[in-house]
């Protein structure tokens, strides 16, 4: 069921999520933005705080409390974690769909979710009814779905690069449990919250790994790379900070099986995506750079068989906007589908380079 | 006279500038590229040199010689100063239109432009007829114009800060022989060239002028500012260059006459610039940033009586997008001028932040 | 009286002057750290907050009522405004000196510094006594100073680009109330602070003016060049905030009068700065660049006649690093000279290019 | 055999591993630099090159025909591969040492040397005789060396990540065929050459990997683990390009045999870098950042058990300054090292941080 004009809420809209949600939806022909709401800054006008939107968003930040939510057809939350779980239930009940950009609808086992976000999961019913919003391995069930959760930025490009290696039509090519997902993020993926880390007097300049003891996206692949692949599937997963805005670039090491060795994983990969408006397979020996896709919903993959160790191991390279494909871009797509529009309405924009 | 698909010409495609008409051509509803030459890349497809063009550009570079160039309706030219001027005259013969992304349509007096671009200029009759592209100033010289020169990124900024202080009509509010225009540019105004002094690890972390004994903007905008103003104006000039990819801010002081202490010069900017689709006059007491503009076409303009110092003294802050409407971008604007369809056509793209 | 150890004390660690500070005092081989305050990190080692310092400071910081800073013989001050000031009457007492790197003894007048800080000031007799510690105008006095305020970095980089054409010997060469200072400076400017407008993901890739209705260096670079030349003078002050973490380039104009124009600023210049260990006069025509003083105590300067506009403008180029001839390093060139040191000793680092 | 002063020549100043020996030798208290060469360049002042040098070093370029070479104590090659192995022969038979920063002297079979450097070895009797300057393997033989050929970046990073693991008497603790090391360089490791590939408006706010399908520093990062395992050991070796002027960020993983599972590797690397001046070991669970180390040359290692995956990996964190440890500042240690020296001497620059 097609409709000449969804209307959209957005909840917390003054992260870099938010304003990303904004920029795609002023283009979408199709989207009319009904409140945006933040408890903060109530009562200022969004260009005021984002004078990119200057012209192009009309509206003021409401308060959450008197935003009229409920007229919308699909609320965004872009809200830190536990936000959209607490508010969920009630615009369900009204008809409304929901699509969590925060975490809460991620994992789908609640002590998971507890243990790593560190708060109880308000509504089990609601995670276990909810889809996860990554339409090249769900996008049926996004079709149908009333409650989303957007994957990570990480996990959509980890995931986005292993899927055809793991799926079970591809039989047995890699080995389950010793892949190693290197993988560089632009700051942004910090979000717009004062903090001295991310500082450009901090970050510029400068090439650190964090959060190797254990990040919140690391349960999420691994969830994610299991449920592809129908089996136990493990990984190492290492964060990097890249002294840039935008961009992940996700660097995955497996080891081929024999069955592995003997694929031809280029054809494998363009097969995969050969129907996918956003995953481009690039040509064989091509090394896809973070700008490529910058502020476009592109993601670009290439494969390599790595030379030198085991001639046994394959290497993916994946770039991807961490705020557009990893985020606020993959949300549009998301709701495209639940509303049944072509799924790249609104996210035809080139990418900007230089 | 507007018309369903403009076929479009791109002689010179692999700077910065033209890569940017293809991004902004690309997603313009009424144009088709036709023919996009290089001469050291014929053959390769525009995509293997710019990966963020995979999918949206099918072209490849073609020899100059055998570019059907002809056949378009018009042909922009971003290639080094002395190339347009010299293959205009075919053109133009053949009905097909010319915007020169270069100088060569800049400089109306010829031996300015020998002076300056160390070469003669090769067609003066053309450079007579030739309309300068700076639509808020000669929107209908552009419309019936055969070629036009379009200005240079500088150039642009300055006279569209000082534009409503200098026309006639409002007053004698500035005086004309002390302004100045410090200019603050990132290093993808210096093109897509293989030079030292634009690599990363040496423009990074850095800050300097350069030209200062003299750059080749400054005769342009003496020239822009003189005509807008109908009598001699002069200014200093000094570029600088900042470690970032794209934007420009000028920071311009001119010296206030007793008329224009006593004018509402934030009412003059916003009734000057009302009707304008890319000139944004900000709230009194703004400080416009360059990444509120990025790759869009708008122009944001705050104007402030200086403190300190001869309180006589007006600041204007401006800022643009240099590839976009220092270059590309007004092109786009321009042609869309040149062929009846609504000036904003294909220039619609909110501005990335962060 | 030139002593062998130098003992250290230093109030408030964790900002960005401190830390420079350390790294400075760390290759001095006549100071030894006595003891560093903070009093959020107490007992936190130095070197675990900046691991840059392992194995070179030992220190841990310590809470600042149990510091044994009255054992020391200079106390630095790198705190928030309005801590120095009421601290110093006590050390003095016991005989230790003080040099302030915040703006308690910058503004010798305490109703402007009420007016620009917000707060009254808590010793005037001590701001009386007090020296503005800028080695190039009050050398003389800053060896017999008790009390140091160090000039602000802004300041630093304006008063030594205009001072050879305000000192009254040089006669009367420039207009005094037409001086714009157009200055710009890296985000380490700011501090060490978490706050969302200097966060990579804001800053990087941006430019912006800030700030322009009043900056609290304008009354001080006011001040300082009344001094300096005898006579009130006044000037226009735009600071904007670039993309990289050290550095600041000052862009000045100023008019000259008949006398200027007929001056030879360039031997003028190199005269007044012949015997200045950290005053680089760069040859006639050079752009200097921030990175050419990277990490160092050197001030490099260019004079032009400005082209174009009225020719009688002089134009000062002038690069320091901001945290280290505005700031630290100028701290510990104070020190050497309060001590009797040759004004170097420590502070012979070649700057870091690239 | 130490001796008060070493006269230094450097053929081929003018690129960055050229100025950042400038920089360390202007501070060295034993070295002087008698000639530095360029062909290109005969007859400009350094410090015309480089402003950072003014008033540091007083030499111009010389034309390497002409340049006193042979009255030098020893010589640095900052060339182009090729040019060391073509001067080494004579200079050696003057008595003159050789320290070549370029790779003619790093991978010690020819034919290796010839399939990686399209160019066959010029002296393969020298080439036998020279020694793998890296101090913390061959510290003693360098002390005896004639000829140097200095390891690159990455090299040195990967090695001394893994020395502790690889060395015989510390057993059998990893798989040496399935080590990965994932790296990152900052820009200036591709030197200072007119390329688009590294401008500021390519590489800036980007993030890729290069030369996946074979780095230079394959082989020699696999000669100089195989020699220090005293075992075939191979690996597969990943490059990335960082937005950065400095640094490296070596990320390595390696299996661990049941041995390697049950030693304390925490304990293991402190043991083994206790003495070394140079190597920092970071207490366990650090995430060492690459401006910990800006300027100086320090490398700084942190061990961890990686997370997920096969829990029998362990993961090495390295950072180092490319231009420093990576090179000229590893070059100025063997110095050192060579000519009797305290190895630190001129070696104790505090990390630059911010």
């Amino acid at each position: 069921m097609a409709q000449s004009t969804i209307r959209v809420g957005i909840v917390g809209g003054t992260g870099y999520t938010g304003v990303e949600l904004l920029r795609l939806l002023a283009q979408h022909p199709h989207a009319r933005i009904e409140a945006i709401t933040s408890r903060k800054e109530t009562g200022m006008p969004v260009s005021e705080m984002f004078p990119s939107l200057r012209g192009r968003i009309d509206l003021a930040f409401t308060d959450p409390a008197q935003a009229p939510l409920d007229r919308c057809d699909v609320v965004f939350f872009a809200t830190p974690h536990g936000v959209a779980m607490a508010q969920a239930r009630q615009l369900l009940a009204g008809g409304v769909k929901v699509i969590d950009l925060a975490a809460d609808f991620r994992l789908k086992d609640p002590a998971e979710f507890e243990r790593w976000y560190k708060m109880p999961h308000a509504c089990t019913d609601l995670l276990a009814e909810s889809v996860y919003g990554l339409p090249e391995v769900n996008r049926d069930a996004i079709r149908r779905a009333r409650v989303i959760g957007l994957p990570g930025c990480y996990p959509t490009s980890v995931q986005l690069g292993l899927l055809p290696l793991l799926e079970p039509a591809a039989g047995d090519l890699i080995e389950t449990h010793s892949i190693i997902a290197d993988c560089k993020s632009g700051v942004s993926g910090a979000g717009r919250k004062a903090e001295i880390g991310t500082l450009l007097a901090e970050a510029s300049d400068n090439f650190k790994a964090y959060s190797v003891a254990g990040h919140r996206h690391w349960p999420e692949i691994r969830q994610g790379l299991t449920a592809i692949a129908g089996r136990p599937v493990d990984l190492i997963f290492t964060p990097h900070l890249v002294p840039m805005i935008r961009g992940i670039h996700s660097t995955i090491y497996a080891r081929l099986t024999p069955a592995g060795r003997d694929a031809d994983l280029q054809a494998l990969y363009e097969r995969r995506y050969a129907g996918e408006p956003f995953v481009d397979v690039m040509p064989a020996g091509s090394t896809p750079e973070t700008r490529s896709v910058r502020a476009s919903n592109f993601v670009r993959i290439a494969v390599h068989r790595a030379r030198g160790g085991a001639s046994d191991t394959v290497m993916i390279l994946v770039v991807e906007d961490n705020l557009v494909k990893g985020a606020s871009g993959q949300g549009v797509q998301v709701m495209n589908l639940m509303f049944g529009l072509p799924e790249d309405t609104g996210l035809n924009q080139v990418p900007v380079l230089p």
